[in-house]
């Protein structure tokens, strides 16, 4: 299977690699894992902001999962030399995410992240998550991802 | 030592492991390591819910993070095909607690997750550890579960 | 290069390095990963407590971010058998502060943190990072990190 192929076909055009902040790097790679530190939900250069469950809904906090799970692809791709077709296997991903002291739907919001990984990658792509609340985030994001990645 | 005749010896009855929600699966093994995502606290397919240090006491939010361990080890056990004996190391246990702002005894609850497993595991036990507090949890869980281990 | 020279050049005294909490460890080594647990921020034996955004400043936070550094940092050292010069790269910090909702400058806070292990570790101390909003941590802390380490 050709990852590279699959963004075509679905018509997903990863933005550009976010710059890292401070004297951070945005992946690490040890052996055959590769650790993407924390994405924001940055889309077309805006930051999606705000609290899940108190000024945003449910289905706007998904597609901020799905913007960070699109930077976080676009780091991936550019620290795997331009390519996905390296991934072996989606290992975990971590959602952290702004919300309010009521709010349960954490897994819907990340769904927006998980189905996006899983069309690209297929059965490689399936992972194991994790899905909490913040009580805020840096730069006052709904969301931020965190990627660890089996590298071929 | 026989980690499945431990759980006769102390009479540890695991539950029937969860369900993946979504796209996502419970556990990834990767070489050696295996990464179970955020676990919930159903004890007999009831969620325990609530806030330690707001509706829910600490003895109360310790049971749940034992009954999170449970369901834990009941995906570790089935990942492994049937048998905890193949477990070289609990490497990392973290717990993430849904909380009030002045809940200080986030140790206290995780306790009762980590003393099942070395109670299990004895020295392979002994496990590093991250304990923090959540504003709020998937399915207003009181506590989640998630965690690391090496494979024989 | 060689670390342990660092700490001296620069006047870093390291901290002894702390007793772990309950039946978990400090640290857990597997294969060439090494997965240090939730260190709080003692300096000098007392802990530096409170809420960024509410009753602490970023600055102080940042103290604090440092102040957990310096343990991991002996935690690491002691793991390593008195040495940090085993140390290939660090891979991963994630750093959980406790703060309130209005705050966003957990980058900041965490920053502190960075730096120092950029000035000891060099491009070997290049990681990447994850910071996220508590509603609160054990024994009140302002700051909790954890560290993934790669061994040589």
């Amino acid at each position: 299977v050709d990852f590279d192929e699959r963004l075509d076909e679905y018509y997903i055009d990863l933005p550009e690699p976010l710059s890292p902040q401070g004297t951070a790097v945005n992946a690490v790679r040890t052996g055959k894992l590769l650790h993407i530190g924390g994405v924001p939900p940055l889309s077309e250069g805006r930051m999606i902001k705000g609290r899940v469950g108190v000024e945003v809904r449910t289905d706007m906090a998904g597609k901020a999962a799905r913007a960070a799970a699109m930077n976080a692809l676009a780091i991936l791709r550019s620290e795997l030399g331009g390519t996905l077709n390296k991934v072996k296997r989606i290992v975990q991903l971590q959602a952290m995410i702004a919300c309010g002291t009521e709010f349960s739907e954490h897994l819907r919001v990340l769904d927006a992240a998980s189905d996006l990984i899983v069309q690209i990658f297929g059965p490689s792509g399936k992972h194991s998550r994790i899905a909490t609340g913040a009580i805020s985030l840096p730069g006052n994001a709904v969301v931020q991802l965190s990627m660890i990645v089996e590298v071929k």
